[in-house]
């Protein structure tokens, strides 16, 4: 029989959890565990609110264990480090994206991909070696071995760098691992949200020419005056998106809602690469070759065109990112909101309203 | 407006040609012109059937356009060569494919991949920049500029080797292009048809584990002890999918028709590609992150895998597979057919009755 949340760990433990798939998030105490030989345990200061957060309070991907916490871009303090620990101490300025486990042995793990480990274990809505469930950052403080934890640059503010532990990361890693990083590339931005934002700010930190395509024309002057993009597609324009066709070497595609690929890819260079890293929750269809018979170079196959999908990344990369966004300033665009707004965050977020990301102000508003 | 195919060149040509989307081919007059500065004129002695001809004599693509003269898997004796003709001379055996023109300025061209060049003129259905149709191998003789010709290898029988000139560069060139060459890799291969079996010669010659994929349980006994694959995996038994998920590095697809591609995507091992080659008509679905939520590594998002698209290939590399297929004596397996037969190969095709490709003894047997 499963233990009581309150009881299974020795440190008592309060965040705000969904109970079921209304996604309602409400006061909840739990319990963690001690600090271990090799853990870090730190006190949250401010979590992001990402969209996988959404789904998975309303059980949308089919696999919610309730009651849930979540929250997996945490920026903290450290406040007790285990004997072992070589790499942080106490009152470290910290973060932690979404994971807090892996095999260690595996291929990926020993190629530093442990987001890509089978026995990968998530910051909430996991479960550990032994059988514990694993919590999220919508709480007072975290424990979790530190190599899953990373050092944050002292020139960012932690707020505005906590997102891009999962934001971050996720656009970064495809744009490394698929060769999007040469300066002069012209990149594709799909969706201008929470991911979307910052693929712009890290791809002109890479020197490349970017153009948001985007089916809220509202958002041209943020992409273009706010964010550096150079060029803004409304992509139910089909003049448009014609215009672009076959001008791109890659593009970072964050939407989450299902949409057409097909005209994505006609935009694409031959041997040019969609890396999908949202996760729309419905199928998306493509034509390998499509009719009425296509011209050279519009389609995957006449122009040897790849869709990719890409997952986060790994703790060395991740740790490279957050370097990276502080040498080149990166942060994200938040609105900080308090604890108990967060109900009413979650519902602007399902309509998109949210210049681009929430973060809660755990450390001054999570009040028992 | 346009001018009788037989009197737009010089000189008169005979073969057989699809009038209408019934596909069926009869005896047709035409014209070819003389052999230019930089051409060569070879005597066709044989020439293969692909599905491509099948789609393309039915207007299957919608773009064909009558009359049809079908065939791009070429082989025959060179009978004369233009003034400037420096890799050939007469009497050679040589062989035609896909592609008889490109811009040759392009940086597609440049980068000897002329096959996505956008001004790429393909062997047949296709019109060159004076206005004047391109006709295909099913024919007496062919005029092609010597960039697009191959030496054919001195070991490997003219007949068998023809249809490496299409099939085999579409296997061959994705192989190479996504490093899936390397000795002791796990490729699969979707389908054992023309493509297919041309596929894993190329693959056990490359010196990878090869599993064949098919729908058809009857091809077990020809995949592994005629062609030497290792395994052979039925697509309609859940337990012989299930039991390859996850282990393999690449896989070829040359499936023609609409098919299921997520269980193909499962079989990948993390960072896994697919290739599609064949040519569907019909849109294929996929979700990005499959529901009820995905484990780690079966789906593009999670195990960062790629779908990719790859058209024939460029004439270096076209060239080059054909001596590594001469060097491994690589050739498909064939039924030889008299010209008058190719309405029922035809009809045979449509219904995957031919073990492997059907080609056409043209020398012997097309009379007027």
């Amino acid at each position: 029989m499963e233990r009581c949340p309150e009881e299974e760990h020795p440190n008592k433990a309060f965040g705000w959890a969904s109970r079921n798939f209304s996604g309602f998030l409400s006061p909840f105490n739990f319990s963690r565990r001690d600090t271990g030989d090799e853990d870090v345990a730190f006190k949250v200061l401010f979590c992001g609110v990402c969209h996988s957060d959404l789904h998975c309070v309303k059980n949308e991907w089919g696999n919610s264990k309730f009651p849930l916490v979540p929250g997996h871009e945490i920026a903290g303090e450290v406040t007790e480090v285990g004997n072992k620990v070589t790499k942080f101490k106490v009152g470290d300025k910290v973060g932690l994206g979404c994971l807090v486990g892996a095999c260690r042995t595996c291929d990926s793990c020993i190629n530093n991909l442990e987001n890509y480990c089978p026995k990968a274990i998530f910051t909430y809505n996991s479960v550990y070696g032994d059988g514990t469930k694993t919590y999220g950052g919508f709480s007072d403080f975290m424990v979790v071995n530190e190599h899953y934890v990373v050092r944050m640059p002292d020139n960012l503010p932690l707020d505005m760098s906590a997102p891009l532990l999962c934001a971050g990361i996720t656009v970064y890693s495809p744009m490394k691992y698929f060769g999007l990083t040469e300066p002069g590339m012209h990149i594709g931005v799909v969706g201008l949200g929470g991911l979307g934002h910052v693929a712009v700010k890290f791809a002109k930190a890479f020197g490349l020419k970017v153009s948001v395509i985007s089916t809220t024309p509202d958002k041209e002057k943020q992409a273009i005056e706010h964010l550096g993009a150079d060029a803004f597609i409304f992509s139910y324009s089909p003049e448009q998106m014609q215009a672009a066709y076959g001008t791109m070497d890659g593009i970072i595609n964050t939407a989450s809602e299902g949409h057409a690929i097909l005209p994505l890819i006609a935009l694409l260079k031959n041997h040019g690469k969609m890396v999908m890293v949202g996760e729309p929750n419905k199928p998306l269809a493509f034509t390998v070759f499509p009719l009425p018979v296509d011209v050279i170079g519009t389609s995957l196959h006449t122009g040897r065109k790849t869709i990719s999908g890409s997952c986060i990344g790994g703790m060395k990369e991740t740790q490279e990112m957050i370097d990276f966004a502080g040498k080149h300033n990166i942060t994200a665009d938040i609105e900080l909101i308090s604890m108990d707004y967060v109900n009413i965050a979650m519902d602007r977020l399902a309509k998109g309203d949210v210049r681009f990301r929430f973060v809660i102000d755990i450390g001054n508003t999570l009040r028992k």
